[in-house]
């Protein structure tokens, strides 16, 4: 790697490895790419180490209407800035930084305002281009070009990020619990911090039990919970909901001639102070609201479901049950400030990420990442760039 | 009425005069009633005004699957305690009161929590009887039992309400104001206040200028909200919306070839913060959704929509745009302690409600009311019992 750089300038373009996903649905190929350098308010940044989410394996999937090819995935990671383009100020050569796909540019209503995370210049949508130039920095070696992906793109050695996107952190965390903050656990820990504002003493109702719905408990018991429902169709999940604080399991294939939404309601009472849907199936959406406590249940979806997907929910229901629905987008986290305090949060040895960290693989084999995750095997995987694992 | 009075004592029944709706959809019937002595934890009211909301239209009409009949509608209503069952402390003979739908026994868990105005004890519900004891208090001169009505039945010159839902007001709040306290005025100021949040300096768009949608206006006005924007069919709510602080308003049959929600959108850069659904219908409800601040914007269902309605809503929206959609029962109001908040706020001459009253008739004419009412032409008409108005 040493001599790669060497053999490289700040204002020059980088050769190096990517895993490219060329064909919908194929593993991806690892390939030889070449990064343009950073464009103003950018900055190129070495990729220590990034782990796999579930909404990589969504976009490296036909199925998805929004995806597009070839393209490089990922972003969860965290890297080393390489070099910044013109007008850079927040970080600089050699600072330690953890891409996160929710822009910050700290200027617009929506950065400004408490009340909204998505920053209105540079909004979240899922967009092949670096957002304030609309161009691509990753182009193969035949000079085709490469898409980004969530303006991160960071299952390659080298990538190119807008500084709206960038935080810089603290060395000492080590890159393979950091970048698990880029999404997922965020999205979870946010979801019953920010978005539900999740009380001490409060029950919760999970959905789904994979890094999400865990992080849901993990954010959940942070904020004082008392009680963690946790719904599954693995019945594995009960022991692994444990150490985020889980403290019942509803296996939902098990449930006799109940549903779901009735178990819960039986046994709290009434329903859930707070219900979350982290699966991404209208369905579940559905029984997460039934499951809610009336006259202040909130039921919040965290989970992607196919688009066109419509929640069919009864006016009169909605008039006089007293619940809210509402959604999370990167659980309602101020992009920069509150990942910084969750980070801080885990050196201070109150919010816990070792244990999402399931499995850890070289950059050669990231399509053993995606079989993991595929089979339900894996929470997090992390991926080295350069790294014996 | 001295001499009615006279002939009774607080132990016996009273017998007097009530508008009875006996069959659907037909003027009421104003018949000489039975009404008996109050059980213990109630008290007998001699009614002194009462004014019509669109809930009794609803139900005094077969097409609403829950309506009941014979029935004394009536649920907004000031009167005066004639006597008082056994272990009543909250009231005595003589007190000014005014009778509340929504209960407040003060001792379950939701009368305990702030987060919910809906008691558990005596939950919200349509029903026919007195909710402590499952009976009726009225009989016809047959001695046909007569049902009641969200726990009020106003539409009687006597009447017996539990004292979970009764409040002791001032006797210098004119009745004929206070009255409308009962329900549709605190239901849209709650809406705003309590429901919503509306703070100061934020943007309101209301779907519906009835009585409920014009103290939506006049909650968010008092809220500090700089714009409210007023949607209806009718244009003459322009002038009348500017009473309560409508401040902008569109004729949704006068859109041109836009949406209400795109000229909403165009005109607050981006969407209203707060939208309220004040009609019942379903298409309202998305195109008040449509309308909302994406990442924050909250959508609030007031209107009352025909049984079965459903609403469907893409849940990548949800999840993506950030909003959130609730229903407001009795505005969010704790219903003791916020109503008694509005009659001060009425007396310091900040909450406006003479504005409200546009008709007032006598008993004898109260089908007037109900025209009136029907036709659109009235927001609030106030009928007296025994009183030349």
């Amino acid at each position: 790697m040493e001599d790669k750089v060497a053999r490289t300038s700040e204002r020059q373009s980088i050769r190096c490895k990517a895993a490219i996903c060329r064909k919908p649905s194929e593993p991806l190929s690892i390939e030889e790419i070449i990064v343009a350098p950073p464009m103003p308010h950018e900055a190129r940044i070495r990729i220590i180490c990034t782990s796999l989410c579930h909404s990589d394996v969504t976009f490296s999937n036909a199925e998805e209407p929004h995806a597009m090819f070839p393209r490089i995935l990922g972003h969860e990671a965290v890297g080393v800035v390489e070099s910044v383009g013109e007008n850079v100020t927040e970080v600089t050569k050699g600072d330690v930084v953890l891409p996160l796909y929710m822009a910050d540019c700290g200027d617009c209503t929506d950065c400004k305002s408490t009340k909204s995370n998505n920053c209105s210049k540079f909004p979240f949508r899922n967009y092949p281009w670096m957002h304030r130039y609309h161009t691509s920095r990753f182009t193969d070696l035949k000079g085709e070009i490469i898409h980004h992906f969530m303006f991160i793109s960071s299952f390659s050695e080298y990538t190119v990020v807008d500084v709206a996107n960038l935080i810089k952190i603290d060395p000492a965390i080590p890159p393979n619990r950091a970048c698990l903050l880029g999404c997922g656990v965020s999205t979870g820990v946010g979801a019953a911090w920010k978005t539900a504002g999740v009380e001490a003493g409060s029950t919760v109702a999970i959905f789904g039990l994979g890094c999400i719905g865990l992080a849901v408990a993990e954010g959940a018991r942070l904020c004082g919970a008392t009680r963690i429902i946790g719904v599954d169709v693995n019945p594995e999940k009960h022991e692994i909901g444990k150490k985020f604080g889980v403290t019942d399991f509803i296996n939902s294939r098990e449930c006799g001639n109940k549903t779901v939404s009735q178990i819960i309601k039986e046994i709290t009472d009434g329903g859930a102070d707070y219900c979350f849907e982290c699966v991404g199936m209208a369905s579940l959406v559905h029984e997460a609201y039934a499951s809610c406590r009336k006259n202040w249940g909130k039921t919040v979806v965290l989970g992607v479901d196919k688009p066109g997907t419509m929640l069919s929910l009864s006016s009169r229901e909605i008039l006089l049950d007293g619940k809210s629905l509402m959604g999370s987008l990167f659980g309602g986290l101020k992009p920069k400030s509150d990942v910084s305090i969750l980070l801080k949060r885990y050196l201070d040895k109150e919010l816990k990420l070792d244990e999402f960290v399931t499995h850890e693989v070289k950059f050669k084999d990231i399509n053993k990442a995606f079989e993991l995750l595929i089979k339900g095997e894996s929470l997090r995987c992390v991926i080295w760039m350069d790294k014996e694992v």
